[in-house]
């Protein structure tokens, strides 16, 4: 099997590395940086400069610990920058490795895909044709430029943007309080900038599988961290004078409040504001149109439930399918998979019931399954059973005391439906969740799983043992 | 149902609650503190210094993240047995407020069992005797003293000293290699000490459920941090002279070995030796002969598969049961609800299949379920999977690249029999791992679950994939 992917993202590599390893021969078109938006100006970047917020955290809390000598630490965004393009050089020459010794044939361009048997790719280098049995496209998603918030790249910015800055804005506005926003807005904060967060929605991180619990805390660790919280709210007439950004903050359309704080226009200035919302189907050049892949209203391409477009043999993965399929690097990776056991007839349908997701807020976050309002939509009886990190001794050993651990579980069966978790460690520990999800547990399976001591892994059973008992009642 | 606890450790305290919250009248007597050797003298002190060690750790690493103003981090002692302390009592103090809350009658004094229904407490205040229908004993163990090194608490230690030391020894030496000397051994070193391990066995860590890559991963981060660690040694003939210890380091007769390195004798000197061998059952005026309660030529109460003693009524739980039965805090904490469940026939016989090990050395470790030697004893056929720390993006992000994700798999059926952790967030890595033993998952399972990027816990994912793999082949 001869297989063109396009793109070379987590899903675009994650499918080219399990077809290549499973025989196939591999071509994968990249126009920018192998890694897509992930490792070059996503997860990975955010996650390398959050490790040194997090150091700059641990610095200024070091004679807590009993550690002398540090009274006045300070960041270096110089060097933090430098890390960042260590850590993605490192991983990227791992991905050109992998790329190498699985013998997949890597082309740097811009691909029009013809038909599923033929791609076209544009390069400085001149056109080349790429022969295949089938297509994947995986070339994710770009950044929105929302109407009267152009970026300037100095006064207003983009995520992107973001992890490039040369100065710690004193003041910094940012617009949306989803998972960009809020990630983004507890670094800063750490650096120093004075932060405000202006979002839309009644509460931060207004997905509907974000338990409210989760908005709450981490609404009330945010304003401990000094970061201004404006929910319900949307900024306009925004103009630069004199460096300084000006704007307007004003009631949201998207909430129907009553509220008088929510109603007030008040007007802002910031050395910066950064824009975090919105994304695009990243489709330039693909010529989906004259190839009749079909794409809904957005623009993003429309798939089956294996993943196939309306072009029998091309198929997507990745951000390009739309928020309905989930914007996740892990799904992107997964989708791949999925695509590629498809293709050699080995798997079913993609199946997107469990999905984690990872938030590196302070204190970070990770989530699996129904919050309890989706629960209590779909379930006639729902319980919840929730522990304290600080109920915790490890988390007491080790100084990370907010956070807490929630489970939503069926009460009639017992069966876990969702555990949302905040705190030290969150992202690695929803991940025993997911897999209860996934073998559909229920919360006495938990309770009866001994869990070691001291870990921060015992406040799901806790959790679980306290659902449990509140579901017996 | 009047229930008597002997013993105020997790096993007696979570029996205690667990008893309580059901609506049993219980009675705990504790001749030392509330919280046992973990809270007081054990995993949580241990924990709370490790702490102050990783921030040290921290500390001397900020440049690397691009902090500035801590080019000289020391530690300062006193600062971090405070925090020690301000963590226990804290940690005591919640335990006390949940008897309190619970209704919970707390005896401090020295238990004697008279029968089931009998317990005679022995305090300053005088005697007192606590009627019932059933007693838990849930003393624990003390430490042992070995012939030849006879604690002096100033230059020959146990592990009750090592947590409350004045000064950082500038040459430690800790005879045994096992979970307690490994992580003091990391905790010293960090601080500043010369440490030198003298283990009898070949290996560190040398307990069967300890896979012999963890071993060997261990051994050689320990020797990155310059730690020097002698395997296949024992030492000897020591004696104090001039306020320097002197001892000589000679073959161990536990091993068969014919290394000439490790047959020839060499003298040794420390400021202080460590020695943290050795349990003893802590059964001292319980009365146990009198009351007619079987031990084992240990002197380790035995007990039948609810945990019942040989005589009816009379329960055990926890590090008194002896390693045969996991001397681990949530062992006990298990066997607790265990014994107060099949109290009030509500569940069946402890589980001892599935028990998760956290070992806070550096890296840190966790383990559930069977060894690859272990495995390769009981199946026919087993397979491994081993992915790298330093293959995930998240741990360059974070910059932490020591350790390793093995799985031990029957090639046969594809179920998990084992699962291999080390690096950071070991401890709470393995709980999923617990799970899916529990769950008798399958590789693919694991394989089948989507795990959050970026993430560590991608590395079980990556690990399920190999071995999944594998198995196929």
């Amino acid at each position: 099997m001869r297989l063109t992917i396009i793109g070379g993202g987590p899903g675009g590599y994650t499918a080219a590395f399990a077809a290549a390893g499973k025989g196939c021969d591999v071509t994968l078109i990249e126009n920018s940086a192998l890694g897509g938006v992930c490792l070059n100006r996503g997860c990975i970047p955010t996650k390398t400069i959050r490790a040194s917020a997090d150091a700059l955290g641990m610095a200024s809390r070091l004679a807590e610990y009993g550690i002398r000598g540090c009274e006045t630490p300070g960041i270096d965004l110089h060097g933090v920058r430098k890390r960042k393009e260590s850590v993605t050089a490192i991983l990227k020459g791992g991905l050109e490795k992998n790329c190498a010794h699985l013998k997949i044939t890597c082309l740097q361009g811009l691909a029009k895909i013809v038909d599923a048997r033929t791609v076209i790719v544009h390069s400085d280098a001149g056109d080349s044709t790429v022969s295949g049995d089938a297509v994947i496209i995986a070339t994710g998603s770009r950044i929105l430029e929302l109407p009267g918030l152009g970026f300037d790249h100095k006064y207003i910015l983009n995520s992107d943007d973001a992890l490039e800055l040369e100065t710690i804005p004193s003041r910094l506005v940012i617009v949306g309080g989803g998972v960009i926003g809020c990630e983004l807005a507890c670094i800063y904060r750490a650096f120093g900038s004075a932060v405000t967060i202006v979002e839309g929605q009644d509460r931060l991180l207004p997905l509907p599988s974000v338990d409210k619990d989760i908005s709450t805390l981490l609404n009330r660790e945010m304003r401990k961290q000094k970061i201004k919280v404006m929910t319900g709210r949307t900024l306009r007439d925004v103009y630069v004078n004199g460096g300084v950004v000006h704007g307007t903050v004003a009631a949201s359309p998207f909430v129907d409040t009553a509220a008088s704080v929510e109603q007030r226009e008040e007007s802002i200035e910031a050395e910066m504001i950064l824009v975090t919302v919105g994304r695009l189907p990243a489709t330039e050049g693909l010529g989906l149109e004259e190839a009749g892949i079909a794409v809904d209203r957005r623009g993003w391409i429309t798939v089956n439930d294996r993943l196939e477009t309306s072009v029998s043999g091309i198929y997507a993965i990745g951000d390009i399918l739309g928020p309905s399929h989930i914007m996740l690097a892990h799904v992107a990776a997964m989708e791949g998979l999925c695509v590629v056991d498809s293709l050699l007839g080995e798997s079913g349908p993609m199946n997107y019931e469990i999905v984690p997701s990872a938030i590196f807020t302070v204190p970070e976050i990770g989530e699996v399954g129904l919050s309890e309002s989706q629960a209590r939509d779909a379930y006639p009886h729902v319980v919840c059973g929730m522990v304290q990190m600080r109920e915790l001794g490890k988390a007491h050993a080790m100084g990370e005391l907010p956070g807490l651990f929630k489970i939503v579980a069926d009460a009639d069966m017992g069966r876990v439906l969702g555990v949302h978790i905040a705190g030290a460690h969150a992202s690695d520990l929803i991940a025993e969740a997911g897999f209860a999800l996934k073998a559909k547990a229920t919360v006495s399976d938990i309770a009866a799983t001994i869990h070691a001591h001291p870990t921060l892994a015992e406040g799901l059973f806790e959790a679980a043992r306290i659902t449990m008992h509140a579901a017996a009642k």
